[in-house]
């Protein structure tokens, strides 16, 4: 048996029953679809918004659409606690991942609070603007204005249906151009923890409900163009065509094999081929290449023998390329101090301890540049995400929500 | 000098450039558009229709939308001589593919009709509906529905934006109800003959302007759906993956590999992949094979080499398939006393004579089915087709629609 005593383990599972209803699709198998400033994603930070004024925070939404919470500490000057996710997801994804942290964070600053807990440090939970970057193509918006790290020309990415992502602030009536009010200064935020489904098997396998992450690999993520001929399926020969098609196969196996050979991941997620009709050899592709390794300098590798693979590919079947670095995120480590303290708590709660690296990125990575980060995983049913099927139990999700709610009075007191 | 001293070659390039203008982009680059029954399309219908009327031939419009001109002979009983081809484009076509055929057909109907010169057969030209199947997948449906070789269920089809055939047909004030009125009988038709240019570089390559078709290659098309598991593409390990990219990919290269093996041609057209992400490891693509051989045997190994390479992937790579047979058509032979007829007409007007087997598929695929078929090809500028950057020049269309003259005369006298 296994002690959350303190949190409300019902509680924190009807929100996220609740939010994943946000977004989610009619069909069960679709999942849940909450794109960054989507109706379906401000609805969801609404009701995050109205969660956190329901128990009695000090609410606001700030300029880039980061919905923050506070629970003010004894001395107003002393660096704020910081916890928190997002709630945008991919297309059809799921419940949990990003839903978990903030949810989490929110039931475990709710028991603080209900116990009357003296705080020195003022805790600020902040559910973050569009993690994913499924829709405009990057991610990490919200915790990149706050680190100081975003750059203004995301503005003008477009969507799929041509919105700008400076439209799609102003049309949810957010102040893209004061994104530069959002930023922290160095010692305004003492420590930035995040609790987050694994995506992946490993805590699984062992029979573990939550894990303790030692460092976060950060993705390279490549948009790279071929270009060849249109030319007619039936009528050109084979030895006549430049045919993108068999150039962007050979690099999607050229990409899954240097992955392997690293010990690294590499994945091409997006291929469109143009014109795309069946009877037309393909003259233009774009397709997407993202590559992780928790080593910088071997996924810098990685991402050099990829560049020479498609000069290889390119030059022998008379195709052009153009590479564009996407998203280029350094691996991150967590804070030894912090890494520690979650022990201790496991230790003294009489939860195993499972320390683990972490394949996926988070905006605690891009915390980490202004601040020690922490990140508490909880078991992924199969390890599936970014999927209607992504689960975490109930009593996971409580487990890693107990251990939440004594970290932070630990960090805040 | 060669002669092409009885059709008018200007009046000929006008027409063309006139019907060219029809869904052309603005931007050059982008070519014409004229996709089955799109607006651009039932223009082009319309442009056909009025100039048959112009030059005095009785014009309509059957029910599936084939434009029909006729120059009446002094037998009505004796079977008619037809010529033609089609209006619609692939998604950014040129202004050759068909449009050559038909207007061809008008300017050397035209001048027989100008030079008084008596018919016993009358002259049918045809302008077919849908010969791409660029819209709903599927083509030939003009001339299937007159070869009495059109399926109910292709009104069934749907467009990318969800728009049923039979749907398309209505609005463009069709009956596709009445679809058999348009069946001809065996014996109705004495001949069918199509000019249409090359869309190889054969001619090119041997400096001549026009070619005798012998035989025609019949597609295959199959489309090919992989399913695997869609998973985070930085959690989850390449060794846990169900990666339906890679498993594409080695599929790809084997249909080129089967292609070139066996001396036909094979082409991957469209690969879509789901959910289709740049941090996502897609789950579900639907791809898109067209496989030709002028020897239907030979096609058939290659097709059944394919089907063995995607059992094999799919085993590999843990992953389920699903093949659909979309398209397959029969390759044909022209018929003997057609192509000596052309060659006979070729050496009377000091044209030179280069005989060759298409590699497109044509309408005349389809016509072979109830008559004798014949095909003119004229040069193809680079070889490019299905391209904005398609061309055949002034001279060589002039010099194929001469030959088309007199051939059509010696077959309707």
């Amino acid at each position: 048996m296994v002690i959350t005593s303190n949190i409300n383990s019902d509680r924190l599972w009807r929100t996220l029953m609740e939010l994943g209803k946000i977004g989610a699709s009619c069909e069960e198998a679709e999942g849940v679809t909450r794109l960054s400033l989507s109706r379906e994603e401000l609805e969801a930070k609404h009701y995050i918004y109205q969660l956190m004024k329901e128990i009695g925070l000090d609410a606001h939404m700030d300029p880039v659409g980061n919905v923050i919470g506070t629970l003010q500490g004894a001395e107003p000057q002393a660096p704020v606690v910081m916890v928190g996710s997002h709630t945008d997801t991919v297309f059809h994804g799921g419940r949990f991942d990003g839903a978990l942290g903030v949810l989490g964070a929110i039931e475990a600053v709710r028991t603080i609070k209900e116990a009357n807990i003296p705080l020195t440090h003022a805790i600020e939970i902040v559910s973050f603007t569009d993690e994913e970057g499924s829709r405009f193509g990057t991610g990490y918006i919200g915790s990149k204005a706050m680190a100081g790290m975003l750059k203004e020309t995301i503005f003008d990415l477009k969507d799929k249906d041509g919105v700008s992502y400076r439209q799609a602030f102003i049309d949810a009536e957010f102040n893209p151009e004061n994104y530069k009010d959002v930023i922290r200064q160095p010692g305004d935020i003492k420590a930035y923890i995040e609790m987050h489904i694994e995506q992946a098997k490993v805590l699984e396998e062992l029979d573990l409900p939550i894990g303790i992450v030692t460092d976060i690999q950060g993705p390279v993520w490549l948009d790279v163009t071929l270009e060849g001929a249109t030319d007619h399926a039936g009528a050109t020969p084979m030895t006549m065509r430049k045919d993108v098609a068999v150039g962007v196969a050979e690099i999607v196996l050229a990409v899954e094999n240097i992955a392997l050979t690293y010990h690294g991941v590499g994945t091409v997620g997006i291929i469109t081929l143009e014109p795309g009709a069946v009877n037309v050899i393909p003259g233009r592709t774009l397709f997407s290449i993202d590559v992780r390794h928790s080593d910088k300098g071997i996924r810098q590798q990685m991402v050099n023998d990829i560049y020479k693979k498609i000069e290889v590919v390119c030059k022998k079947r008379r195709l052009t390329s153009r590479i564009d670095v996407k998203k280029e995120v350094d691996p991150a480590v967590c804070s030894p101090k912090i890494v520690t303290l979650l022990e201790e708590t496991c230790h003294a709660l009489r939860y195993p301890v499972k320390k683990l690296p972490c394949g996926a990125g988070h905006d605690s990575l891009i915390m980490s540049k202004v601040t020690d980060i922490g990140m508490i995983f909880v078991r992924s049913k199969d390890g599936i995400s970014h999927n209607p099927k992504e689960w975490s139990s109930q009593s996971d999700c409580a487990i890693g929500t107990e251990l939440l709610f004594h970290t932070l009075v630990k960090l805040a007191q």
